[in-house]
């Protein structure tokens, strides 16, 4: 069999084992993803073994220590793993509740939530995704094709395999968890051109990968993660709480989405602002407009590239703005509609900002790092959309089901 | 400049009015689709002069009488669609709407639903595609950049700069509502292509108009209207009620796409149901499989080719089965996911069908043909989605918009 043929098979394994998972009551499937947590607990072993393996493949390939440590899985991290999986089956269920009206011909209509159906889920080399994307999955009642990066490919199986015997063991079949063995780039290729066999494609890693799958995949997709978020300091700002909100949503974790990428200031307080900012931040390299550079001497000269990039990195780009209007007109030319603040004690400042700024998540005297399925109360997340199409922000159980209208007639014709 | 950059240059200016359109009050959105529907009546002789030069330049072409009807306007018609528009004035405003929830650390996050942006819709020669399109989008905050078939563009035209007068007259921006001048197969494509102008594109007309959307479109496209729906006749059913629901289903009017296309029947009441729905329906011609041929002598037999095909015509392919399992199978092999329909007494049989049919409708004792947005209850539909994404079956006000959170602190980091 060629990789799509491999590929197709397991589809249509999932596929058959769908009718029963999509069918099944909601404590079944709170069964299933508690076993499944309990398991990787009681299996710890086995996959310390197989992710020490995967270590030692990516430590002879020189590869950096960031990624190694994103790798690695230990006791504890485990543990977490098990917990955080656990709080997924206490979430309501996402399946079949709705609404239901009666038309003046006597149809009864039933509006209900179904799942999607099979969910591909493409990412990078960090197992615990392999469980997180799983447990979802069946939560929702959907079947999952997984498919994580190379470097992972031991690990993956281990959690796989240990998953799909925990979901037998209450009576769903293990063909709902299927693994992608091959983990090269053609490979990907095939998966994201599955249509007719994977209802939906879910990419969750770096700007690369996502780009990728927009690119390549034909079947529907939702776009994740891209984040380059901006802090805007208007000029009617309390100065301790701007420089606040701008390093936590600069350095608490740089490396994620919802961190912010550039700082836009307004004229009148820059003068002000911009050396608080500065010295609060000591590790952070700015990158600053000429306006910025004239306050803050000796800093690098920003370009066309800093205003698109997503450092994902202790670097900020600093642009000094004439009005609320530029900072807008900059943020809606450059960001990824995902998340962007206003840091303000002006209420028409913030509700302009509110209105006009297009993105997922828009705050008013916060930090973008709020932008996250636990943070917004969700619990566990499957993503943060950013795409406007079915899902937006960050994505819940919800976001992985679809409708079904159910119509009760008694032989009514048009 | 080549067409892309006309193209673009039409989306720019749709852009810059849609700042206003999308803040806009619902009232006035409301004003402007009145204004809209009383401009097209005032104005009927321009269109009228206009739908004639169309008209006669088909003729010219020597194409079929039925697209001829479906491309002539006549005053009653305009009146029609007139009094159609009005209808989506009275409708709820489908923008601002949401919820509001506070979390522990103090956030205040409202969840709004806000429009998509600026909406393509291709269409085929239909001139009311036009007046009914732009005011669904207006309605509902987007912008609006249409592409009709080349036949209908002196139509098109007449009716595109009246709506633009009335918008204006109401003071909104007349770019608002945009129309795309060429209408060569190339630029059609370009449209498609428009990442970053366009937020979705709808396809509204035949089936090879969708394939050919879904194929070279990159920008996020909803899928309408393909329809192979299915009548099942279970084993236990009355009928009349049979005979009267297969009957509407097919010939009420067979162009469209929730008509049925195959008839399924259960091989218990096959004897007695055939001769009687063969009886009630002589306009139709039956392809049967073996078994009705076995019944139904002198129809034609049906090939694999008659499962797949969306006849839209007096065509009706008819096949016996051994149970509702082979049914069910069949649907899910072959049709679209639009709407299907099982006529029984059997209350077992009606949940199974309903639990693992795989389609936007799925009906128990009444026809295919009410899977539609004013039959449902949702007034005016932008079409019929059958894809599982973002909508699914008949589209509303609500199909046109998306959500965005907007989150209030005061001062809150992580």
């Amino acid at each position: 069999m060629n990789s799509r043929e491999v590929l197709i098979e397991k589809c249509l394994k999932a596929k058959t084992a769908l009718t029963t998972l999509a069918a099944s009551k909601g404590a079944v499937r709170n069964a299933a993803v508690i076993a499944m947590a309990d398991a990787l607990v009681a299996s710890k072993d086995e996959i310390l073994a197989a992710n020490n393996i995967d270590i030692e493949n990516t430590i002879a390939n020189n590869t950096r220590e960031s990624m190694i440590d994103r790798l690695r899985l230990t006791s504890e991290r485990i543990d977490g793993i098990s917990a955080s999986l656990k709080k997924v089956a206490a979430l309501p269920d996402p399946l079949g509740d709705g609404t239901v009206w009666n038309r003046p011909n006597g149809l009864t209509i039933r509006k209900i939530k179904v799942p999607l159906g099979l969910i591909g889920i493409i990412y990078e080399a960090r197992p615990n995704v392999t469980a997180d994307a799983a447990v979802l999955c069946i939560k929702s009642g959907n079947c999952v094709l997984l498919r994580g990066g190379s470097s992972a490919i031991n690990s993956n199986l281990a959690i796989t395999k240990i998953l799909r015997d925990a979901i037998a063991s209450v009576g769903l079949s293990a063909e709902c968890i299927q693994i992608a063995e091959d983990t090269s780039r053609e490979d990907a290729t095939e998966l994201m051109k599955l249509n007719g066999y994977v209802d939906l494609l879910i990419p969750r890693g770096g700007a690369s990968l996502i780009r990728s799958v927009v690119e390549n995949a034909t079947i529907p997709v939702i776009e994740t993660g891209a984040g380059n978020c901006h802090v805007y300091i208007d000029s009617d700002t309390d100065l301790d709480m701007a420089v606040a909100i701008t390093v936590n949503a600069k350095t608490q974790r740089p490396s994620v989405c919802n961190a912010a990428e550039t700082l836009l200031v307004h004229k009148d307080i820059a003068d002000k602002f911009l050396p608080l900012a500065a010295n609060a931040m000591p590790r952070v390299e700015l990158r600053g407009c000429d306006k910025t550079l004239a306050i803050l001497s000796g800093i690098k000269s920003a370009t066309e590239e800093d205003w698109v990039c997503e450092y994902n990195d202790y670097i900020f780009a600093v642009k000094v703005v004439d009005s609320i209007q530029e900072a807008v007109t900059h943020i809606n030319k450059y960001n990824t509609k995902h998340s962007e603040a206003i840091v303000t004690k002006n209420i028409a400042s913030a509700e302009y900002f509110k209105a006009n700024v297009d993105a997922a998540a828009v705050y008013v005297n916060a930090s973008t790092r709020f932008t996250d399925g636990e943070e917004f109360g969700f619990g566990a997340e499957i993503g943060i959309s950013t795409q406007k199409l079915h899902a937006r922000g960050p994505m819940g159980l919800d976001a992985l089901t679809t409708i079904k209208y159910l119509i009760d007639g008694d032989g009514q014709i048009r």
